[in-house]
């Protein structure tokens, strides 16, 4: 099944302790489709100007990604520039340019508004809104946020949006902000009050954890030295995590936890080269052995 | 098979977010066999002065832990006093009084040198070199350590120590302190120059990794808010960690894997009660829930 991700797309300027790199491929959409497209059609929506270098997503059409819902609006593209030092958990943001994104709404098309898959990617509240408001009740609506939304001043629509979703996805220290709870187990019982009835808490080096149906499923990182951009890692873990889920049709509980795994494995890779640029080499291959890695990893 | 412990007795007063406890039952050897004594038998090595309250320990002597290498020396028992704030990994030292400690040096009975299982519990490395020049070569000779130990004086006798073990049990922040590397991967491959041939890191509420014959498993935490007094969670980890395996008497990377699951599970028990109390009242019947419910926890 095919999924819609609504998010952000942009141009990343990024310094690590490996590197840097200017203008790069970059956005919530993008680093989502890049992954998601992996395992499903991936149908975005989203806005970029007329200095977009669509030549650089060439490799997204190639893999089902259809990229007619991208309306090009007057202006630049949204520029994000921001560096990781050597806590590869939080960028320090030098500069954001909204650019085109500061008018955007975004327009549902007739073709898209059925799709069965819906992953609201990281973006203002507001907009989640409207696309909700377009689309048909989709088989699973999932939400990704992050602090900026929770603690400013758009966090009553973005508790609205949580109440319209069926899954929110997040990371460690926005589940403890957005709950306002210290402790994780209290944070994630508090969220799934909030309206979705599943929650996956990304932990970084310390690997994710879903809450589903009264059961909780816990995986470990995979072991890797070899970082070199943690940007876009929490967009490619929802792009495996829905990916997988949109190709095989069905939440049952088994699934919801073999999705938390194709998440954890195209974050993993994804976080070994700047940009997405890792995408665009990977192999189905590649993904096969390191999802059988992951078994190996925890059997016991 | 029986397992040989030296480490401290100890009487602990410890105060938590949850309550306060004086001269409770403590020390690196109790806490290991109260988890160790639920798998195999135990023999215990150390020193308490007269004042010691052997009736509080009566329940390890019907589960077969041998404390006939317990010395009483002239002078107070061990005291050790600390306090847990909101950030359970780390305690605050109040006070430590050695005691009876300053002086002993432990004596290995004919009847404990042949043990199979010897664990060098947290104590003086010099005394855990004493220990190993005493006993004859194990089927599996396990340690653990301490930041003060580590960082200290005694940093060279400690190197000694780990040259001549099979197997580490150390905290993540321990292992970082031992090899001077801010990776835990750089970190567990430096420790396992040193001598060890089997690592285990502690990772508190993210769980543990076991690095044995170039394969790694990684095991989350088991999730639980009931914490009341961390004291004592490396130990009870160690104790069902060498007693599983004593047990068994095998030492296949299967029978590893599965020890770090009751490693797991016993801490996991330790830390909802002061002291080591709940091993008091633990069954047989709780640890075998509890295992099937990590098997529930990390399957997919």
């Amino acid at each position: 099944m095919a999924i819609l991700v609504v998010g952000s797309v942009a141009l990343d300027t990024i310094k690590t302790p490996t590197g840097k790199v200017e203008d790069a491929i970059g956005g919530s959409a993008i680093h989502f489709s890049a992954a998601a497209s992996f395992f499903s059609p991936v149908r975005v929506v989203g806005v970029v100007g007329p200095d977009y270098p669509y030549k650089k997503i060439g490799f997204l059409k190639k893999r089902d990604v259809d990229l007619s819902g991208l309306e090009t609006a007057e202006g630049e593209t949204f520029r994000w520039s921001g560096e990781y030092t050597h806590d590869w958990n939080s960028a320090i943001t030098h500069d954001t340019k909204l650019n085109v994104f500061k008018t955007f709404s975004p327009k549902i098309s007739d073709s898209f508004r059925q799709s069965q898959f819906l992953f609201l990617a990281n973006i203002d509240p507001t907009l989640q809104l409207q696309t909700l408001d377009q689309v048909e009740k989709p088989l699973l609506a999932a939400m990704d946020t992050m602090n900026f939304w929770i603690q400013g001043t758009k966090r009553a629509e973005l508790l609205e949006v949580l109440k319209r979703v069926d899954l929110l996805l997040i990371n460690d220290g926005e589940a403890k902000m957005l709950s306002k709870k210290n402790h994780l187990l209290d944070a994630a019982q508090a969220i799934l009050q909030m309206g979705p009835q599943t929650l996956v808490i990304k932990k970084g080096e310390h690997g994710a954890v879903l809450f589903h149906k009264n059961e909780i499923f816990s995986l470990p990182a995979y072991p890797t030295k070899n970082i070199v951009d943690p940007t876009g890692a929490g967009d490619s873990f929802a792009g495996g995590f829905m990916g997988f889920l949109a190709k095989a049709g069905d939440l049952s509980q088994n699934n919801m936890r073999r999705a938390v795994v194709y998440g954890s494995v195209m974050a993993s890779f994804m976080v070994t080269d700047f940009s997405c640029d890792r995408m665009r080499t990977l192999t189905a291959e590649d993904i096969a052995v390191r999802y059988k890695n992951f078994c190996e990893l925890v059997r016991f």
